[in-house]
């Protein structure tokens, strides 16, 4: 294994302008070669680097503790997180479906009214991606994390901007992916690591780059957006910004378990000190049920460290905001709410107030911070529910008696994921996974930047018309060499 | 069935403001609803639209005649790929592959370093949709036409921006999509004509529609676009644009076969008196196979009107540009190549005043023009493909023994359809079509707007966490009560 200097070694400086220029050219001739591997090939190069990464985990962890505050049982977890997802995109290549690999043989009689040309369609790469790493799960959204790993599953190179909130790790786990990569075969050019927002931006900007990827806040994700859009040649950008998770009990559920229910979301709301994009910011609970006590006298966690400098005032601007707005009282709040570490807080209202200033009331507020509600009759849930705009996630805690198939229509409509009788924070890397929603919860409500369909962002499809077997991508030759799945004139082979 | 008004006895007036409310209102009210029927459900619905239309065949085609001036013949021709198009989209509702449905089961081992939760993930209709009809394909891709066919068949009410060029033709054609829908037990709403500029653009912007599509102009699907990403509320837009459609013959195939070559292409290029976003701008021959000579001695079709006026002036000023510039040369031209209605003309140029200048020798004519490009050695390929943007479509005419497997993959690179050995003029409606392609071809590369996967367009994935059989979407329950397709616990249900 290569000798990983210390991070403290060298710093990680803004990339020049002549370095982005050369790490974007090696993208570029890194595009073709990347695409033309196999899958099972791609699937050994993301074998290669979780490997390394899990060998590696006595350097990266200390690092990664030092930078985010984030304690070392957590930050392990995170990481076989994120070697288990480059594992599973692994399987995912060799299992093939990803392709969507479609071939209608030529059929004179095809009822359309013209005879029906020899077509087969496959996903092909889309070319280099420019990725934006988040602070808040330093491995797992960030250097090798899912929109890393679903870009080199696609074939698509990777430019990295790290993130400034841990520069070190940043630049030893792009030391891991890159030794790893270039050890494993992988074309030069396939993964970099660029820093500053200027680089960050040039490269969104770059006629080479082909999509980006973002995990941050709103006014950031969306200015990224509007570059991604304003280009000569407007390209994809898959951002996830923000969400309030809004959460939801019915009176049969506060009746049966309101106390369960309390704790679990204190413990859901303060999770990771409320750094979550998942965190649930506001409860939905019956008046009178005794809920709003149990929240009140439960044992919140002890003042937990934020991420960095820029989280820990962003958290206590809102929060302050937050307190200041007459319609919002404090329900339960540990020591030191504003200090730094900030004691979880939690604030209350009535829907009515919700009613008349669901905006104001719905802000993200990043950290340990959520809005209890109480509600007078189940009947305004609906009502409650439609004041949000799109969310990641959203939560009910009921019965199976309860009569919320409403709610949860419209909770649907809102949200990628709706939670039964769970906690969101919780984002399991699996198949069925969805980790996206309409604006503002990402900007591409139709993808997913967690499970396996997360690949799907970086591939685009293309159609062979008439081609002789020798010329066919091997998924789309009739003796299907590759095994994958496919759709043959309309139906699924077996 | 209901008896429909001749055109000319109501005019199509621009939507006002109060219309276009009440027809928001009336898709937003449709919205649930229209989701809420059961794929199979839908697909009636699509059935019956598609049955009304052929019964009104014989008001529409003579309507159709005199404000596109298309021939009857290919307009039956197209009225009937239509109404084909709508009962595939039944048949992909009936199937259910296109819900994309995945199972997750509980997993208390799950490997990721935590449990997994149930998990289970569909796709469900986005809302409303701004559709803008193209004026070529005043059937296939207007009113009732594959934008339409596959936003209603995600469950997507659809706003309907009519295409001024023939304004009579869409109103009937409504009435008849309106009519069968109602009588079909659609919600009311599912479906409503607009028009006028203004009102298109509003409809656009109106945060209560979710997504747009359009075929039409680089100029106008770019403005569109601009304001679709420009909303609070960004919304997806696809946008299928302008495209030159690159073809190349090879030496060996130039040998082989020239004459009937140059014959395919001159067929190719004036098919419909060259108004198809698919047809070969630019055709690559090696100099001194004779191939230049026979397509001067081609022989050419005779003028055809074009649709309407504005493309007419539109094409003239191309042309004349075209014309006027040093690099072309006329090979062949019929008789009035300027005049209405306009002879065909072929214009004549080398690859190295194509890399000299490619930009302006690209330029989308939309008419009967194509341009000529003679080069010396094969080898020269790949640079002369590499000079363009992203296309609908790139052929390649060719024999088995060329060497093209480079050419063919930059060309893949470049288009969403690789033609070989034909013509990419027809498009034809089946599984594995794709009819799209990078910027400027389209807005959005991974999509198609022909064949079945243009449905995934309207749709957005959704998943249900941890949820009772009971309130979960049909599709996702454990007994399969709609049979769909499903991934189940990583693999394909037999």
């Amino acid at each position: 294994m290569t000798t990983i200097a210390p991070a403290s070694a060298v710093a990680l400086q803004p990339t020049t302008d002549a370095e982005l220029e050369q790490l974007l050219a090696a993208a570029q001739t890194a595009a073709a070669p990347l695409a033309a591997l196999r899958p099972a090939e791609r699937a050994r190069l993301l074998d290669a680097v979780a490997d390394r990464l899990d060998a590696a985990a006595d350097q990266l962890i200390p690092e990664a503790e030092q930078e985010t505050h984030l304690p070392g049982a957590r930050l392990r977890g995170e990481l076989k997180r994120t070697t288990f997802q480059l594992r599973l995109f692994g399987e995912e290549l060799r299992d093939g479906g990803y392709l969507d690999a479609r071939i209608d043989h030529a059929d004179a009689e095809w009822p359309m009214g013209a005879p029906r040309p020899d077509l087969r369609r496959v996903r092909v790469p889309v070319g280099p991606v420019v990725v934006f790493a988040a602070s808040n799960f330093p491995f797992a959204f960030s250097v090798a994390g899912g929109d890393t790993a679903s870009a080199l599953a696609a074939g698509s190179p990777v430019l990295l901007k790290a993130h400034s909130g841990h520069p070190g790790l940043s630049r030893l786990t792009a030391e891991v992916v890159t030794s790893a990569l270039r050890e494993a075969g992988a074309p030069d050019g396939t993964f970099a690591l660029i820093a500053g927002t200027a680089a960050g931006a040039a490269a969104l900007r770059d006629p080479r780059v082909k999509a980006g990827a973002f995990t941050g806040s709103i006014p950031g994700g969306r200015a990224l957006f509007d570059i991604a859009n304003s280009r000569p040649e407007p390209i994809p950008f898959f951002g996830e910004l923000g969400s309030n998770n809004p959460a939801f009990v019915t009176e049969a559920a506060a009746s049966q378990r309101g106390a369960e229910i309390a704790q679990g979301f204190v413990g859901s709301f303060t999770m990771g000190a409320g750094q979550f994009c998942t965190k649930p910011g506001t409860l939905f609970v019956p008046a009178g049920y005794g809920m709003v006590e149990a929240l009140r006298d439960a044992a919140l966690p002890p003042a937990a460290p934020l991420l960095n400098e820029r989280i820990q005032s962003g958290y206590t601007d809102v929060l302050a905001n937050l307190q200041s707005n007459p319609r919002l009282t404090v329900l339960a709040q540990g020591a030191g709410p504003l200090a730094d570490p900030p004691g979880p807080t939690l604030l209350l209202t009535t829907a009515a107030d919700m009613l008349s200033e669901p905006h104001a009331l719905q802000t993200e507020c990043f950290g340990p911070t959520a809005v209890v509600i109480t509600y007078d009759d189940e009947s305004q849930l609906p009502e409650l529910a439609e004041t949000f705009e799109g969310q990641l996630t959203a939560t009910v805690h009921g019965t199976d008696s309860c009569q919320v198939a409403e709610l949860v229509e419209i909770l649907a409509r809102k949200a990628g994921r709706v939670v039964w009788n769970q906690w969101p924070t919780g984002v399991s890397v699996t198949y069925a996974q969805q980790h996206g929603g309409p604006y503002p919860a990402t900007t591409a409500a139709g993808s997913t930047s967690v499970g396996t369909a997360a690949i799907e962002r970086f591939l685009r499809p293309v159609a062979y018309q008439g081609f002789p077997q020798h010329l066919l991508p091997e998924a789309l030759r009739g003796d299907n060499p590759l095994g994958v799945p496919r759709l043959v004139d309309g139906r699924r082979e077996a």
